[in-house]
């Protein structure tokens, strides 16, 4: 097997995308136990293969194999969990309000509330979770699971893993009498490949995770199309930690521990990692920060992803290490040879707001420190975070108005806002939300992980006064 | 009082947005009879001034004291319908899912999804429903009911009329202890209002009812912002009509007169106007395509609702009747001293597919027929149309083959598809869908009309581990 990566042609990427149309319309039709039993047998092909599939996600990640298995394990959780809500009837909701008589505007024809699959979607693997956010990752499950084809641009961090796993997709396809196209593949790393893939006629909806760069840049491609389409993207997310003093007074060595291992977790490559701590002037939080910035010396995370992450990572902290406003708390040096260094710094609360860049998500195990001098300061910190998919607040368990404050503040920039644990780590299950006002996400109402992601797919249609064979089909499209 | 348009200046434009941002957080944490009482307030101040009220909507826009008058009674229903969801428990839902013990993925944390407002949102007021989608509409009646503090763009088309609903509705918030901000309201006919609106940091969505040209100018302001919010526009649809066969044999005269009444309805002046009838060819669709030249050309609209509508009307008729592909079938001559005249051409069906400026809508009365050879033909015609508020169907009664065919076509284009009467008239109810595939809406998932119009100005949270002060406020926000 090549370990080169290929660049899907402009024709391969049209014949990917003409097969997906050309079956979109049967799949959009299928019933729910062909579209659970497809997922299910993906969750199995999956289980089966393990071993290989780690071993070789293994080879071209270093996220090393307990955490790639468990991964696979959520992987496979996540088709099964779509399968379950698709036969339990989520994608063919429908809202029946029978004819009304009358003048309008109180009287009002028959109208039937269906739900149809947008089409063939482009989904875009990311670097970080080859299994859970690559090609059979949720993006995938819940685009099948509401009956769109989908078309994969693998990303080139895993190339080998991503033929592999198509591979055997393509094997459980054949097998399922699941028709080809359902389910495509394109390849590249020139921007070209994925830009081709948006603008192109018969694409309906893109779902991409990455970068703030590469998203702004595929959504001006979305937006430049002669029929603009929805984009669910989730471009990059800084994470606040709010440690109230109650919390820090109580518990700051434990929180420091545990704060430090989430940082440098998987290397500080989720899109969930921590990249800020706000926190109140204070002898205890004075105490509690250091404690963290040893902690953080203490770990020893693996190697990152790819040597251009590994290099973003380095500029990053060069860049805010050296920034004017920043103060260094941890010690070790960055070292090209060594792998990544976690980081800590602190930085004045107002620098901390009137300067954006120092705002911007660093890709690793890195972190600011903020010590606002009142709670005020606190809320215009998170206020210009802007958008991120969650903010964890430590220490609100009291119904007063410091809790309330901070909780207010902190759900108005968050997707997710989480008053335990730690953000790194996000379950599958219907509650969730993973999204957030920009750049946390593209589409702030929706979520790329938990149950509801299906929707993104679905967009509502009206059927007023259907005919009896239509109204029949129970919200299965004809 | 003066006819003259003001131009609210960018300080004014700042003002009303600061006053909105800083009631947002106390309206966002209202409670239902708060909302629901101001909503039915407002309704209550519609009728109790009707007379006044049509009587300066009709000096302004031509449309005539009963469609006024009726138009003011939708308003008012919908303003109570949102009032009844409201205290119904609309905006409030929540997905609560306790903690399931045990290790990730099938183990997780207690999550509660609640729904957020979105925050201030800028309403740019369409022309052509003077209260259904102005200062009181759709729009306006959803973002409140959902928690929304609403800055309103008032259309140029009726200065006064909007003057005297919004001091109204002043009134009535003085009267129920609604805070100055809950509802702002600006003007101008420059660009600059709108794009200075837009692009206020506190403003959180757009909702817009206008032209592709219009809308596609904001969407690229909202784009541009630092940070980009929901953009929620309806930016224009050709509504297609079916007439299969079996409908055209079996009551042409009275389809012909049926559908000749609602391309002149209001002077074509709505957004879900039919534009284009698709049929098959045949005897019975060419005697269908006399009679309605016939009526087309016995219909007499009323002016329409500004020199420059009329004036886009002429041109686009002109350039229409003058294509290489079109054949015009009415009589009437327009005369830009007189009422616009209905116009209706016929146009060959791979002439409509090969030529986007064919598929462009014409605001006003008028349609292109389109006689296609085959069913494939008339399914590639819809395809061609891309998207649209409605398509209506006629003739699909049969379970059979070609029924199955149109009404997929259909679906795959349309927000809506009706089975009987006419698009013109939108019911509002839960079931409503008033969207669509681009140009129809900007986000096809959503509606801008019914009850799930709310939903636009809501955002999930999901909260992880709510401590028990935060979980008991059942989907309130704090």
């Amino acid at each position: 097997m090549s370990q080169t990566i290929r660049e899907s042609s402009s024709a391969e990427i049209d014949s990917a995308v003409s097969r997906a149309a050309t079956v979109a319309h049967a799949w959009a039709a299928s019933d729910a136990p062909t579209r659970s039993g497809f997922l299910r047998r993906l969750a199995d092909g999956l289980e089966a293969e393990r071993d290989q599939l780690v071993a070789l996600a293994n080879e071209e990640t270093s996220l090393g194999p307990a955490r790639l298995s468990g991964e696979l394990d959520r992987t496979a959780f996540q088709l099964r969990a779509f399968a379950d809500a698709v036969d339990a009837g989520e994608a063919f909701q429908v809202i029946d309000e029978p004819a009304v008589p009358g003048a309008p505007p109180a009287g009002h024809p028959h109208l039937l509330r269906v739900n149809i699959p947008l089409g063939p979607v482009a989904m875009f693997a990311a670097s970080n979770f080859p299994f859970a956010f690559s090609v059979l990752g949720g993006d995938t499950a819940s685009a099948l699971a509401a009956g769109c084809p989908v078309v994969i641009k693998a990303h080139p961090a895993h190339p080998r893993l991503s033929r592999a796993v198509f591979a055997m997709a393509s094997t459980v396809a054949d097998a399922t009498g699941v028709p080809q196209g359902v389910l495509e593949m394109v390849e590249g790393t020139s921007k070209e490949v994925g830009i081709h893939l948006v603008r192109h006629s018969a694409i309906a909806a893109v779902a991409f995770t990455g970068s703030l760069a590469g998203g702004t840049a595929l959504q001006k491609e979305i937006q430049g199309r002669e029929n603009p389409i929805p984009f669910f993207g989730e471009l990059g997310s800084i994470n606040p930690i709010v440690a109230l003093p109650v919390a820090v007074r109580e518990k700051g060595q434990e929180l420091a521990k545990t704060l430090a291992a989430s940082i440098a977790l998987g290397c500080g490559q989720f899109c969930t990692s921590p990249g800020v701590l706000l926190t109140l002037q204070g002898e205890a939080t004075d105490r509690f920060v250091q404690q963290l910035a040893q902690e953080m010396d203490a770990q020893a995370p693996h190697g990152m992803l790819t040597p251009g992450i590994r290099k973003a990572f380095d500029e990053g902290v060069a860049r805010l290490v050296s920034h004017a406003a920043a103060r260094r708390l941890t010690t070790g040096e960055q070292n090209a040879e060594k792998h990544p260094v976690p980081n800590l710094v602190e930085v004045d609360v107002q620098e901390f707001i009137s300067h954006p860049e120092l705002r911007h998500e660093i890709f690793g195990p890195s972190c600011i420190v903020i010590k606002a001098g009142s709670l005020h300061e606190l809320q215009q910190a998170l206020q210009a975070v802007g958008g991120t998919l969650t903010v964890t607040v430590w220490g609100a368990e009291a119904d007063d108005r410091e809790s309330h404050a901070v909780v207010r503040s902190a759900m108005h920039v968050a997707g997710r806002v989480l008053f335990a644990g730690v953000p790194t780590g996000v379950a599958v299950t219907r509650a969730q939300h993973h999204g957030g006002p920009w750049p946390a996400s593209t589409a702030p109402q929706t979520t790329s992980v938990g149950l509801m992601a299906m929707h993104r797919f679905l967009r509502p249609v009206a059927l007023q006064d259907p005919p009896a064979w239509l109204a029949a089909r129970a919200g299965i499209p004809c």
